[in-house]
């Protein structure tokens, strides 16, 4: 019950910083057409719904399949079960203010027939306003109720992957050890993975987004596990290389190098920093150890109620990081043949600093 | 390797076969945004890429990302990899062309965004022409290469349930059988579920979309299992209710009176009939036997690509079925206290009536 209440007042607080945000836009209302935006806001996590935000109220529309669980789920909003469409019901809610009626909408979030079929219903008082991001940059800072979430949800996956590399040896299939952990992670109260579980061995560890296949692992082989649960619609993420066998001098060298580059990358967050200065910190522990090569991607990103959200952790990204906000930290070395290595925690920044989430053991696993 | 000349052959007739369908538009192109038509029309999974549709040529336009995925995966179009953007590529290849370009587009499937980069790029010479649905109405019907996917991930998930449900007995948990049903979906080689498993006992079973809980299965309860998987794409969707225990007489006849219903709507499906008959034909034996007002959804629903697609078998659904078109036939009744009851099996529209793609039994188990 104690969860619920800071729920409750925190999700006011959203409704309220984003009426904060958009009041300097000098629109009247706010369209929320976004899924997880309508869900951050409100609460509502079915598929069909249209939020909309005035000064003095906000009203979600739904329609008829979503009258029970919008009752259970809504918070700080009116529900309007819309029986002829959703857009119409907007249309006839907002044709109720007075002369021309100014609109904040996010582009990339709007589709074509959705603004046609809104300016249809009011006619030529509607008048839009482009106001793109207001609701991910809010979503980027967590408040109390989400860091639970996010807290719980690191921790889910964490214990979910210890678990499961106990029985990671050769003769198992990439495809049955991800199957094993999708099935602790709904074990655990997950409503499932947040992306399609990494399971990739030897030569194809080397691929970063390596699809499990049902080949077998083998003795001498690097395995990267990369997996993620979504737990009361919030998402975890985290990777972990494990070896079957002893391995190399080489490969424990890479492994200790993208240590280094990780650690240097949580020691450079902190509030105020940019997102690119904690990119850079890896980079800079590759190109001192001549991997910088080696390592193709970003250096990690926001998560919350999607799997990427702001902050990107990358090259020439100015975003200043705040405290509360919650990002991964993965560097990596893919190297043809060989095979790939990298390690991913998610970070918390704190007021002081940074927080690992993520507590599964760093130690390399050679099993 | 048959198959995938089967599947090549196959492509190219689905670009054919729409450039058939919006020559009479009179438009100089089609751009295609919904991941899905995408993927139907040139083979491509990654999820950041527009097709555009010309009369002598098609053109995937993606980013570096996925370089290598779209030589492994697009056939029948060129790919180009934008560095700075899809929109401005795309914008750039249409200048070439003299005149006015008339560009047909999907207007639920564009963004205010993407529509106003585009246009931004290639300035007034750009004349929009909305073509709702086009690729859809082609999918609705799967041509053999589809049907071939089809068939298999309906087996899959047949096999999946046949073998999962030997292990469901009272004293284990909801979220349990659901890890177990999509553990053994990833072990035959699906990406993962179509949709969250639905495992729902004793009252719960009436909420037609319960999500799994912790709750134990008990003695003398219904449950509902909703599942089905992707496989190499390709979504199936089935739905069976067990008994632990010896029923009562009442849900023994509730029991037969929804296989009675499943079973008029699988005879009246043949091509020619309207989707709204086949609905029909349920509610009618529904009727018949006093249970109209527990039967709150509708018949049914396309299949593919998508786990809803059209036809949608309901009321006032005029859609004619045709030869090729895959639909879910899921009659239920739903009953404060007692409980809800659901048969679902993925049929085929055949030349001369129905084909149950779903191998599982439907014989009522008593567990």
């Amino acid at each position: 019950m104690a969860l619920k209440t800071v729920q409750s007042k925190s999700v006011r607080s959203r409704i309220h910083r984003l009426r904060l945000s958009f009041s300097a836009l000098h629109s009247d209302a706010l369209l929320v057409t976004h899924p997880p935006n309508i869900r951050y806001l409100c609460g509502f996590t079915g598929s069909a719904a249209i939020l909309l935000v005035e000064h003095s109220r906000a009203t979600l529309f739904t329609d008829s399949r979503y009258t029970l669980q919008a009752r259970q789920e809504v918070r700080d909003a009116t529900t309007v079960i819309a029986p002829h469409g959703l857009l119409g019901a907007i249309g006839e809610a907002l044709k109720g203010c007075r002369g021309n009626i100014r609109l904040g909408f996010a582009p990339a979030q709007l589709t074509v027939a959705e603004k046609d079929a809104l300016q249809t219903a009011v006619g030529t008082r509607l008048r839009w306003l482009a106001a793109p991001g207001l609701i991910e940059r809010l979503r980027a800072v967590k408040d109390a109720a989400e860091l639970a979430l996010m807290r719980r949800s690191a921790r889910l996956i964490s214990e979910v992957w210890t678990a499961a590399v106990r029985n990671v040896k050769p003769g198992i299939s990439e495809l049955a050890v991800a199957a094993d952990i999708e099935r602790g992670m709904k074990l655990q109260g997950a409503s499932g993975p947040s992306f399609e579980t990494i399971v990739a061995s030897g030569a194809r560890s080397a691929w970063p987004h390596a699809r499990p296949t049902p080949k077998l692992l083998r003795k001498n082989e690097l395995v990267v596990l990369d997996q993620g649960a979504i737990l009361r619609d919030y998402c975890s993420d985290m990777t972990r290389i494990v070896f079957l066998g002893r391995s190399s001098s080489r490969v424990r060298s890479l492994y200790s190098a993208v240590l280094e580059a990780q650690e240097a990358a949580i020691a450079a967050i902190r509030p105020g920093v940019s997102a690119a200065s904690v990119d850079a910190a890896v980079r800079k522990v590759f190109k001192r150890l001549g991997l910088e090569r080696y390592f193709t991607h970003s250096t990690g990103h926001g998560l919350g109620l999607e799997i990427h959200e702001m902050p990107r952790l990358g090259r020439a990204e100015e975003t200043l990081l705040e405290q509360g906000m919650v990002v991964t930290v993965e560097p990596g070395v893919y190297i043809e043949r060989l095979g790939g290595i990298r390690i991913e925690d998610e970070v918390l920044v704190t007021s002081r600093g940074a927080e690992v989430l993520t507590s599964a053991s760093r130690e390399f696993l050679e099993l």
